[in-house]
C-alpha cells in the first residue's frame, strides 16, 4: 500500500523548525561586499550527523566537524564562504578550531558542540579575525531574535535565516532554502534545509554544502542512517562537472523541539520528507550549475541492480557530450547510449530504450524514426528528462545535471585572484 | 643498464613498413566532399591483434573484427568515417560484413581476413552502396601502386597512405600519421601508424581509432600482449572529454615483410618503439581534442602503486575545472589537488607536491609562495606539464588531455543533421 504523505511548504528555511535560529553577516572575506558568514543555532542539544566528501583530500573544517560529532550531539554550525580552509596544514587546523571557539564563546556553548564548514578558494589562509568577528556578529543577531514571538519577531527570524542561506553561497545564482511541515500522530514536525551548489568564488572549487534542521526527535543512529540514504539518492546523484570538492558536506541536526518522536508510519513519512527535501536541494543545485541553462534529469528504469541504474544515470548526466547536445537542443541519443555504455554498468544494449521529454527516440538498442522538429521543440524546455529503459530487472535510479555552456568556460577560466 | 634505442623517423605512415599499402578515397558518405573511406592492405598474411572499447555498447564493426581476428591473422582493414555503424541491429551487422566482403572481393582475399572499423554518427544506416564503391576504388588504387619500385611509385605510395590517414578523420584538424625505422641485429624493421582522435561529424561520438603496421615478424600472442601494454600506457591515458566511444579500436598488423624477427634486446627495443609510437599518437589526439588550445600532460610520480598513479593522472587531465583553469592560464593548483583527491587513488595528501611547467606551486600538501606573474607566463605555453609528486612509493604514470574552451561547446552543441 502506498504511503500518503501530506507535507506543507512553510517559510523560514533552516530556522523554521522550533528551536532553531540562523543568521548571515558580511564579514569581509569576499572581495565584494557580500554575505559570507553564517551561524546556525539550536536552543537545545540536537542529535547531529554528517556525510562528508568522498575525496581523499579533506578540508580542515571536515576533520574538525567529524571530531565534534563523535558524540552525536551538536548545538551550532559556523560556516564561511570565500575561503575553503583547505590544504593549509596546521594553520588550517587551528583556523577551523578558532571558528568553533568563536561560535562557542558567543553562544555560550562548549566548543565541541560547534560544527564548522567552509567553501571558497583552496590553499589561502582564512582571514581568521574577520571570520571570528563575523561569527560574533551573527551570534549577537541570533541573541536579539530569541524570546519575542510576535509577528514581527517571526518575520525577522525568517529574514535572518535567509541571510544565512545567502552567506553560504559562492557563485550560486539562486538562494537555496526551503522548509516543510508534516503532521505526525502526536503533532506536527518541521524540516528546514539550506544548500549551496557548485559555484566558484574568484574561481575555485565547486563545493556542495547542505544543512538540514528538524524539530522532530530522532535517535542519532537512526537519523544518521536516514541521512546517508537520503544523500545517496540526492546529492550523490548530482553532477555539475564531475568534480568532487575537498569541502563537500551535508549536516543534519534534530533537536526534538516539536516534542514529537515520529514512529511507525510517521517515521516512514518523515523519511520520505527528508528524501524529498534532499532531492529538492539536489535539483536546485543542478539547475543552478555554473553557466547552466537547462536542468537535466536522467531516469533509468529496469536495471538488473540499483548500482547499474545509478552508474548509467550518473554517466549520462556527467557526459560532456550529452551536456553539450542538450545545450544545443539536439536529440543526439547516440551520445546517451554511448555514456550508458562506458558507465561501467551491466546491461543488455539490445534492450535499451531512450526517450527525451517524453519523445521515444530509441528502442531495443536501435534508433526510432522521430520528427526532428518535434524533438527540437521538446528540448527547448528549461528542464530535460532523459528516460532510459532497460529490460534487465526492476532497479531504478535518477540523477541530475545541467547543460555545458560558454558561460561554464567563462566562469571557470577566469583568473583566481 | 638503460637500453639505447635509435629510431629514425621515416615517411609513408602505415605504408612505410614493407608489404603494406594504404589508400583513401571520397565515397560521398560525408556531406562535404571529403575523404571518408580508407583501405589498408598487406601483401602477405599478417599477425593481427586489436584492443577494443571498454564500452558495454559495441559498434557492429568491432564485433566483426573480433570474429575475424579469432585466428590471429588478417590481410586488410576497411575503414569509413562519417557513420559509426552503431546501434543499427541486424542492418548494422550485415553492413559491417558487406564492407569486409567488398574489400575481400576487390583485393582477392578471404572475407575473414578483412577487418572493419567505422567512425561517425550513431544510429543512422551506413550508406552501403557508397562505402562499398569507395572500398573498391581504394582497392583499385592499391592495385595500381603494386609492382613498381621507382622513386615516383614510392612517392605515390606515400601520398596514397596519407589520403588513408585523411579518410579516417572526422573533426580532427591535424592528420595523424607517422613511421619509424629501427635497426635490429638481423636488419632494419619499420613501424607505421595512423590515428584519429576525439572528433565529431555533424556531431556524434568522439571516436579514437588507431592502426599500426610493422614489417617485423612477431608471434601473434606476443604482439597482442605488447599491443595491450602499449595501449594501456597511451590511448587509455588520453582523456579529451571523458567519453569513451562505442567504436574505439586499435588494430596492429605485423606481416614479417622485413624478414626480421626481433628477439632478445631487439625485442625490448621494438617494444619501446611500439610504446613510443602509441604515446606519440595519444599526444597528437589530446593536442587535437575538440576546441583544444593547449595540450595538458599530467605526470604523477612516487605513488604507492601504478594504478594509483594512473587514477590521479587521468582524473587531473579529465577534470573540467582543471581544463578550464589551464585554458585561463591560471595556476589554480587547488583544483589539481581536488581532482587527485576524488580520483579514487590512495595517497597521503600531506605529502603531495605540484608543479606547473616547472614552477613549484605546492609541496607537502600546502601551497608555496610563487609569483603569479611567472606562473601566468609559464602557462601561456601551448603545452602544459602538470607534475604531481607523492612520497608513497615508486610508481609513475602519465596522462594526456587538453583544455576546455568555448570552441568545444560550439562544436558539440551544434546540431547533428
Amino acid at each position: 500500500m502506498a504511503l500518503e504523505v501530506v507535507i506543507r511548504p512553510i517559510d523560514g528555511g533552516v530556522a523554521a523548525p522550533a528551536g532553531f535560529f540562523a543568521a548571515g553577516v558580511r564579514a569581509g572575506i569576499k572581495r565584494e561586499d557580500k554575505y559570507d558568514t553564517a551561524l546556525l543555532y539550536s536552543v537545545r542539544p540536537a542529535a547531529g550527523a554528517a556525510v562528508y566528501t568522498r575525496s581523499a583530500v579533506w578540508a580542515h573544517p571536515l576533520t574538525l566537524t567529524r571530531a565534534h560529532l563523535a558524540d552525536g550531539v551538536a548545538r551550532a554550525i559556523a560556516v564561511n564562504s570565500g575561503n575553503a580552509n583547505a590544504c593549509m596544514g596546521d594553520y588550517g587546523k587551528q583556523a577551523a578550531l578558532a571558528m568553533a571557539r568563536a561560535a562557542a564563546e558567543s553562544l555560550g556553548l562548549r566548543t565541541t558542540d560547534v560544527l564548522v564548514a567552509s567553501t571558497g578558494v583552496i590553499g589561502q589562509p582564512l582571514p581568521l579575525e574577520k571570520v571570528c568577528a563575523g561569527i560574533a556578529a551573527a551570534a549577537a543577531e541570533i541573541g536579539g531574535l530569541r524570546g519575542a514571538e510576535d509577528a514581527e519577531a517571526v518575520s525577522r527570524r525568517k529574514e535572518s535565516a535567509r541571510r544565512a542561506a545567502l552567506a553560504i553561497m559562492t557563485t550560486d545564482l539562486a538562494v537555496k532554502e526551503r522548509a516543510w511541515e508534516m503532521d505526525c500522530a502526536a503533532g506536527p514536525v518541521r524540516l528546514g534545509v539550506m544548500a549551496k551548489g557548485s559555484g566558484m568564488i574568484h574561481p575555485n572549487m565547486g563545493t556542495m554544502l547542505c544543512f538540514i534542521t528538524t524539530d522532530a526527535a530522532l535517535p542519532q543512529p537512526l537519523m544518521r542512517d536516514m541521512l546517508r540514504a537520503a544523500v545517496d539518492e540526492s546529492f550523490n546523484m548530482v553532477t555539475v562537472d564531475g568534480d568532487t570538492s575537498t569541502n563537500d558536506m551535508v549536516i543534519m541536526l534534530a533537536n526534538g523541539g516539536s516534542g514529537v518522536t515520529p514512529a511507525g508510519e510517521d517515521l516512514e513519512k518523515f523519511r520520505l520528507l527528508l528524501n524529498a527535501a534532499a532531492v529538492s536541494m539536489a535539483r536546485a543545485i543542478a539547475r543552478d550549475g555554473e553557466g547552466a541553462s537547462k536542468l537535466i534529469e536522467t531516469c533509468v528504469r529496469g536495471a538488473a541492480a540499483q548500482e547499474d541504474a545509478r552508474q548509467i544515470a550518473r554517466a549520462v548526466c556527467g557526459s560532456n557530450l550529452v551536456k553539450t547536445a542538450m545545450h544545443g537542443e539536439d536529440a543526439n541519443w547516440g551520445r546517451i547510449v554511448a555514456a550508458a555504455g562506458y558507465s561501467g554498468a551491466r546491461f543488455d544494449p539490445r534492450r535499451l530504450g531512450v526517450s527525451l521529454n517524453g519523445l521515444a527516440v530509441a528502442a531495443a538498442g536501435e534508433g526510432l524514426p522521430f520528427s526532428e522538429e518535434e524533438a527540437k521543440k521538446r528540448l527547448r524546455s528549461a528542464e530535460i528528462l532523459i528516460e532510459i529503459s532497460l529490460a534487465d530487472g526492476n532497479a531504478e535510479a535518477v540523477a541530475w545535471g545541467c547543460d555545458l555552456t560558454h558561460a561554464y568556460v567563462d566562469i571557470n577560466a577566469g583568473y583566481r585572484s
